[in-house]
């Protein structure tokens, strides 16, 4: 077949690409990450591109507007290469993540070394070193070197049974030579053996590696395991985005041939990339990084290995493995100390991964006597419930609708998201807050939750979710028999489309806040509790940083409860698998965690579904479990 | 820099080469092993090739002769590629393997599951396989496959802890929805704990891999682990046999710079076109195979798997390592199931290798009462004595000698080889047995050992091994003031040489039958008993199969001792690898016999260099060691 050349705008790239092949694909190999929600099903139109000259094969049907034929807009995921070919990349489908303020200086309090510290534990992290007095060989006493090795550790160090790979005996001889005896032995002790990471003259380095695998964002943090600090964070778009939005999707995707390999490449180079900037930002080389402990949910730590996660989405909902064996960084392609082992969170279902565990081990909920409610907005949108007796939990496949997807105008949170919304109380004028200094492009989760509250407080849509043009006939108008109401008018000059929220979108997202209040119940009922008694709500989760608690429980999303039994913890994923990476005991406990909590199977659940429908109203059908929830102020 | 095209005769094949590479590495890489016994220095003269055109840059002095240079011979060694060129393959240089009578049907007695039933064990391979029932998920009890896979383990086999490998864990989900709960798992037990080999829906093959990997040969045999037969076996010569004849060589050569990483993947390669022979023979699929035993001297160990060896051949002697780990297949770069463990029976030192482990296993030592020596005449030469109650070992570095190196028309068992030599009894006329319906090329080991018996029997030779002319003017001259022998005249119509002896070539024959006579009288007087107390002498190795015992005493290589206390039993180390494969109780006892064998460094043990001294004479200088040497007939 002949290969074609392929030219990206505004960077001007070009690579070869193989007649017929996906342009979706062309693009992710010359790496412009384009959101896929769908998985490259042609139907979220998430993956728009302008084609400005040359030969494309469109292979379906395109949902795209008569303007946007006309404007030479194709969905990349339909198209396929049909000779050399140049694409304009959109800036609404290119996926260009943003930190956010990554570079501000931590409080004391937030390293995980601190937080160890309050809970009266010391650093014991999952890997050790030892300084080992191994003697030289004598003619009279030529025992090999891994021998002596073997007998000096046992005495000086523990006498569990020692396993060393084959990377470290191929340095051993050398090693033990240059350091004339006084070797430095990094090793990871399990239950009944020891095994060992490094043998050399010199250790100077020592750090270790903490991973949040999300769905959608991957966090990675370099710790130093002298004093439990963090030297520094990193974070990008998971690049398996552009094969699906969420995990449905994906493991739809993986079961395709060899998609699965591609997927776990996929993650793999978003980790070894945040791992090499973090490494070049501190002039270190690999080899520093001895440990890696990764957090992730089910399907994403499936993937991670090259798991089948197929299972997952088919009754009776079953993963391959929940406790992950310890492998090498070099068997999961991490590019650190190849000998380093990585350790995985256990999850504890198909759909409560070790992202949860992790964050269950961060919030302390194990531990603490206050009956806890933990909800992370992610992704997916998984729920605990328990305290240092007991731990339920559920996930309510929300869908990432909060992250934008089957929302028209909805986007994550990036610059050009309109993530905060008010509405003037007097006459009811809505205002907006952007991420960056830029022009809004569309709204992202938190400006979504703000502007359902603010919209049903002023009557402009009904309790079921219904636009009212007769509030506000200026923005509500209706296309194509369905109504929408205008955020942000577009510009005819630069060609923008107007920012909108659609009955549909409102329907979405009606759909997924009923779908967590839903599963908070079904909690609580599950344990026989009413909402009231829960004494402490713990958010995490990405967009939980933008959320505002009280529009949150406005719209019926979250228990009506003070609002100061509320807080953020921030990535709790990331910060549990930092506390496990340092400390054993901490270590043990998110096995503990993943072994008590009882996992409900919302799917097959008997009453869910009568929760789920009670709660598609704003704020719920069942007013008396919103009590502070005021009146609609009708002008 | 440049490439050129580089064309061996007679194949006719042509490969590329860079400018001022070596030919020797590039008759390498084109898959011609060549002899190269000096390890490429230029001084063993057996990579010898023939200048048809072109352009070669020779590096050094070549130690030629005029008629060879004028005949444009040359070392592949010193010549480097200076343009394009045409070579000519010399027979004498090209080493290809005959494997003899390989297809011969073997006697029932051969086949290691009869050893072990004669020793009234059963078969018990070091992997196992059971009959697993998994019981199905269900919605209300979703646990994952692994831990279901465990407890059905932990019930239905043993319950020690397992540890799976992520390949297994890869294919688990669907080979348990497959196997319909009844899964095929194969599995190794170590003393703590189960590693898993294999979890399958079907397991139709379970055969295992013996391997000897040798300095110069390397064999491999398949195994059926139910019935102990063995299904085929195939051998090879070492491809690492052009960086150097014997194990000083090798080490040499691997301390270069990336030649360890070549020696590893030369010695891989021929073990893979071995295995890759055996399955196709057998219409196998390489998951066929479950485990492989391998044993090899300590450095063929080093060198498979890419350990270091230099300290080997640096006083005090250590290897890295005497225990090697069981790792993977796929670690160890073998053909097989990429999970298949594969086992190195122990070494006891730097000079004495798992081959002797094994071999001393096969042979029974460490379980009979009777005073056993154990000689095995390969490469090196290594030594072993003792019974039930105790063990001792040495190695002879007695060089490579009697495989033809530093024997002017020395050359391996191969067609062409003179292999027996017998002198009539009344008129010393000297009769030739010769490899093959060929005509003689070199002598080989055996044919060595029968000539320099009949030499000195005719009293051709003195007993300080100087050729005597008066005896026999007609075969005896003197060659650039050497004396040497004419065994066979060369043909001047097609170009061949006089094969002959030289007093050089007698005086290694001698030093080498010395070094290994010393060894035996060392490990005697080291334990304190007199060699006619050796209750039986087994001998071992490649060329003992054609070795004239008788003739070997007369030499004074091997003790005077009645003849029917000496036996052969061909590949000890093969052997032994094969019994350890199939029991579990054998595999510890290579283990036991590596921790009892007392190891005398002859290099450094007090009285040897005198034992080799008076051993340097036919058959020695104490002819009360030799009484039923005969007189010499002088005619």
């Amino acid at each position: 077949m002949p290969n074609y050349q392929v030219t990206f705008k505004p960077n001007d790239l070009s690579v070869a690409a193989a007649e017929m092949a996906s342009l979706l694909e062309v693009a992710r190999k010359a790496g412009f990450v384009l959101s896929a929600e769908c998985g490259g099903q042609g139907t979220c139109r998430r993956c728009k591109v302008k084609l400005l000259s040359g030969g494309l094969f469109i292979a379906g049907e395109q949902n795209l507007s008569d303007a946007e034929k006309a404007g030479n807009i194709v969905l990349a995921c339909m198209a396929r290469i049909d000779g050399d070919v140049t694409i304009e990349l959109l800036p609404e489908s290119e996926l260009r993540y943003d930190p956010g303020a990554a570079d501000r200086d931590l409080e004391p309090q937030e390293h995980p070394g601190y937080a160890l510290k309050s809970l009266g534990l010391s650093l014991t992290p999952l890997v050790s070193k030892a300084n080992l007095d191994v003697p030289p060989p004598t003619l009279e006493n030529s025992v090999d070197d891994y021998s002596r090795f073997q007998t000096s550790f046992k005495k000086q160090v523990t006498d569990k049974r020692i396993e060393t790979p084959l990377s470290v005996l191929r340095s051993l001889a050398s090693e033990v030579r240059q350091a004339d005896g006084h070797l430095a032995v990094i090793y990871a002790e399990e239950a009944d053996r020891i095994g060992v990471v490094q043998a050399v003259h010199e250790a100077k380095y020592m750090y270790g590696l903490a991973v949040d695998i999300g769905t959608t964002t991957v966090f990675v943090r370099l710790i130093d395991l002298a004093d439990g600090k963090i030297l520094g964070e990193a974070s990008d778009y998971n690049a398996q985005i552009s094969c699906g939005g969420d995990v449905i999707h994906r493991i739809v995707y993986a079961g395709k041939g060899k998609e699965l390999a591609e997927l776990q490449s996929l993650i793999q180079q978003t980790i070894n990339k945040l791992i090499k900037s973090l490494l070049k930002e501190h002039k270190l080389k690999k080899d520093a990084i001895k440990i890696v402990v990764a957090a992730g949910n089910t399907t994403m730590q499936h993937l991670f290995l090259g798991l089948d996660p197929k299972q997952i989405r088919l009754e009776p909902f079953v993963p391959t493995v929940t406790r992950i064996p310890v492998v090498s960084a070099a068997s999961s392609g991490l590019d650190v100390l190849p000998t380093a082992p990585v350790f995985h969170a256990p999850s504890v279902a198909s759909y409560v991964g070790g992202d949860i565990t992790a964050g269950l081990l961060a919030a302390g909920i194990h531990r603490s006597e206050k009956l806890t409610l933990y909800v992370d907005l992610g992704t997916n949108g998984e729920i605990a419930l328990g305290n240092k007796d007991w731990l339920t939990a559920c996930a309510c496949s929300a869908g990432p609708a909060f992250e934008g997807a089957g929302v028209k105008c909805g986007m994550r949170a990036a610059p050009g998201g309109i993530n905060r919304v008010e509405s003037d109380a007097t006459d009811g004028i809505l205002t907006f807050q952007v991420i960056g200094h830029v022009a809004p492009r569309g709204i992202c989760g938190s400006g979504m939750i703000d502007l359902l509250a603010e919209l049903r407080a002023t009557n402009r849509i009904t309790p079921r979710g219904k636009l009212n043009q007769e509030i506000d006939p200026r923005r509500i108008r209706a296309n194509r028999g369905k109504q929408e109401i205008v955020l942000v008018k577009g510009d005819n000059g630069t060609g923008t489309d107007d920012i909108v929220l659609t009955e549909i979108d409102i329907d979405n997202l009606i759909r997924t806040k009923g779908a967590i209040f839903a599963g908070i119940m079904t909690l609580c009922k599950g344990v026989g509790i009413q909402p009231q008694e829960i004494e402490r709500v713990v958010i995490a989760g990405a967009f939980g940083k933008h959320l505002d608690v009280n529009n949150a429980i406005r719209i019926g999303m979250l228990p009506d409860l003070p609002r100061k039994r509320f807080e953020y913890i921030g990535n709790g994923s990331l910060q549990g698998a930092s506390m496990a990476l340092l400390s054993q005991r901490m270590w043990q406990q998110t096995q503990d965690i993943a072994d008590r909590v009882t996992y409900f199977e919302l799917s097959s659940w008997p009453g869910y579904m009568d929760e789920f429908m009670a709660a598609l109203f704003l704020p719920h059908t069942d007013g008396r479990l919103f009590p502070s929830v005021g009146k609609i102020n009708v002008r």
